[in-house]
């Protein structure tokens, strides 16, 4: 299953309005936070009227408001607890990445990884090794993973933690996962998102390729 | 400027592509990859044409070639090179990420931090401090920067590299960034990433809400 588009909408539009708030603004039109966020002002009014919040066409939407049933339709977050599997470095950044809107939330309770060495030294959360895998998620309930483990291993190691009962997949390793239709898998692949901005900017001194 | 979407979905494409010829597959039809990108199969073939990239209706598309063409496409890649300012956790993860597809790449060059201490660490890429960042921008024709400062500083250094000449920003910030028209930002915002599959996954017993 994939990650629902209209929900990194709402996400986009949440980054965009503190930034109109912090800007000073009160209020916002449909078509301005379109403009900001690249959507249409038509998709902005459907998003938000799906999610039942409304708005007043002359008036536009009220920003904290629109801010406070945002975070209010992400809260339920709040209970959920990540496992990163593969502490490298990228595993590492992410155990100590500050998350969290309206204040720091520590999301991810736990590391795994095959090597040793890791599972020696201090990080900000334990690392265990993979052996004990199975019993953490089923003790704790983690539903969610973090996969930052080599191309070479991820496909085996995503059926691992799918086994264990793992519903949702952030998955960094360069593959496209074989999962069931009931696992959510959300690829976040930063060697193509960096592709795509060199593609598009032009290397020597001409003024880049429009649209 | 935004990323192009179509630009993004060549690069899924060209995964899927990968997934499929490690399965053992010759040839594959639009609606095959469509389903595994998760767009239409008018859309595949609309993006192929658009690029040049032809097909058989009844053949389909011979694996191979599609490859060659995406990595024909991405390869002027290879003149890039990149910065990243802001060498904490995040920047000292990329700035190891091994990129590449049909080898590896190094496409960072150097680093940078405000942080005397991070200059003096033995990263991979030299590190050096901000104070010199025109200078080594203009110096080695440097385009595209990624950005991993805190939140607070995110806007002044992205204005700092704006004036040095950048006219590209992957930025990790989770900060919307202002920038001049002809300056694409791609954002990267692990957090709202992560947010998404929590919202999708329920966190006791149940089944995921589907689609």
């Amino acid at each position: 299953m994939k990650i629902k588009k209209n929900i990194k909408r709402l996400l986009l539009y949440r980054l965009c309005l503190v930034k109109f708030k912090e800007m000073g603004f009160k209020k916002v039109y449909s078509y301005n936070l379109g403009h900001e966020a690249g959507v249409s002002a038509e998709q902005i009014r459907k998003d938000f009227s799906q999610f039942g919040i409304t708005g007043n066409k002359k008036g536009g939407y009220d920003i904290e408001y629109l801010l406070e049933r945002l975070n209010h339709i992400f809260k339920k977050n709040e209970h959920q607890k990540v496992i990163i599997v593969g502490m490298g470095n990228m595993g590492y950044a992410l155990s100590h990445y500050e998350c969290g809107f309206t204040e720091t939330k520590k999301y991810i309770v736990a590391g795994f990884d095959i090597d040793p060495m890791k599972i020696k030294m201090t990080y900000n959360i334990p690392v265990f090794p993979m052996n004990v895998l199975r019993t953490y998620i089923r003790e704790h309930n983690i539903r969610i993973a973090i996969l930052a483990v080599p191309a070479i291993s991820a496909q085996e190691v995503c059926a691992k933690l799918v086994v264990c009962g793992i519903k949702g997949i952030m998955n960094f390793s360069p593959v496209i996962l074989q999962v069931p239709d009931d696992v959510i898998v959300n690829n976040v692949n930063l060697c193509d998102e960096l592709e795509c901005i060199m593609h598009m900017v032009d290397p020597v001194d001409n003024p880049p390729t429009g649209e």
